[in-house]
């Protein structure tokens, strides 16, 4: 149902009506394969560029990605790296069998067509073809990690679409899924009301939202 | 007529015949909605970055948007700010209801599969999930505004497209689309040409276009 | 059959393997037109930015396309300039009556529509509509050619789609491949063993491939 109603902006609106504002990432991280509103719980990852032979490559990735439960949405944070694609089709599979629903990568991405035609929702900022075998690993699973000066915690509830991406703070998850349905409601008799004729400015004076 | 036959390349070749050789943005606005070619008149409207509870709230782009009147094509002109998503679905709601055709942004839109479930045209540098509410607001309306060094009148014509967008000064209009018709004709003889064998370098030295 | 089982990062997890690390530019070189995956052999031009009435327009662009022969990827290098669109519609259609299969641009190209309704694989960086008369010129064809510190020889094997572009040395050309269908392999067999529910750490353990 959330997946249906609900959808990256008036999330960020009901966040901002509660004072947190600083919520979603300005950098453009689109989706790259399928459009559709990904919903589910941050694991976070973080990524550091290497430039030597790896003793242990993928170890920690595969790790995190083997401990996927069912609604994780994988974070790479990888600080916007071109140095090569982090994330792509083999482990989308393996993610996706274990009930993760999708990544968000702030970095490069490869197999963006054998992942479309798998259906999973990959968001990033850039492709790139070159393996991350010996040009950047995972250094962290499941610590706090920064997008463009937003914190995402493993656990916190991220929304993704076309639009953008919106993480809520889990003290705060409840009061503001809540102002966002009471908001989807306003924007939907404000819409009817100007689709039926009322002007933009005597439909916000008198519904309020816009 | 003019929407079938005309795109904003051809056009382009027409000013640039008649010396005026500045007339498109080089960055990237690009339909986030819909592809087909945008073809009116520009509404401007300047936009400014605020950070403080706006005491009149989203006054002037109401004004704007209601005041709207068939064929605009209305002109953001945020000097490409990522700061909020200036224009969205409900905005574009009220805009196409008084006659309004498209939305061209310099800065950041959202609301983006609503607008393409409307089949509205929006061109934009971004997309972002901020309301503008206490984050930016239009200060001018009708005022000549500048997007990349290029300079938008309220009334001028405009075309936008795939390629990119191309706006006409007043003074020149009637001369420059006879010579975008008259251009449109010869490439259509040249590609003729071509596909029928001609040499690129024959058909160039024949009919003078390319 | 190379069109059909290659793809863009297996050739380059094979060049990577061979001691051929930088084949490939970061920059987004992405399809503006279709969706299919190029492969080719580069022919090369070099392009310069003007600013004066040229004496003889087009004329080393025309030469170039003109000679192309079947399997032509034509390469032009133009320092991913803005200054117009140095690619179209005319040239697609000269150079596709020739044989040549796509167009990939370190610059800026237009008559996108034009060229997706051809089917005409056209990468490049932007996305302009002035014409490139007196703006930007070819100055030299068929000598290598820099993209993002990446050297195009004509007569070198490139692959495009999707995720990116990679050039293939000729001197390695045959090992390369060899190896790139290998690895084709080996990830055919990792996939089936995921999706059989293998754990990645376990599958990349027992192929070694990822």
């Amino acid at each position: 149902m959330m997946r249906q109603s609900l959808y990256s902006a008036v999330v960020c609106d009901a966040l901002d009506g509660l004072g947190f504002t600083n919520q979603s990432p300005r950098t453009q991280l689109l989706s790259l394969t399928v459009d559709e509103v990904l919903v589910g719980r941050c694991r976070t990852t973080s990524w550091e560029e290497i430039d030597f032979e790896d003793p242990a490559p993928y170890e920690l990735e595969l790790q995190a990605v083997d401990s996927c439960e069912p609604d994780d949405v994988l974070i790479c944070a990888a600080g916007g790296s071109m140095r090569s694609g982090i994330w792509g089709e083999l482990l989308s599979t393996a993610a996706k069998n274990r009930g993760c629903v999708g990544a968000i990568v702030d970095g490069a991405v490869r197999d963006i067509s054998k992942m479309t035609a798998m259906g999973f929702p990959v968001f990033a900022t850039a492709r790139c073809i070159y393996d991350s075998l010996n040009r950047q690993r995972v250094i962290a699973v499941d610590e706090p990690v920064e997008i463009d000066g937003v914190i995402f915690r493993s656990g916190d509830l991220v929304l993704a679409d076309q639009d953008g991406i919106v993480v809520v703070p889990q003290e705060i998850e409840e009061q503001a899924m809540r102002n966002a349905w009471q908001k989807v409601h306003d924007e939907n008799i404000t819409r009817d009301a100007i689709i039926d004729g009322m002007l933009a400015t005597a439909a916000y004076r008198k519904y309020g939202v816009l």
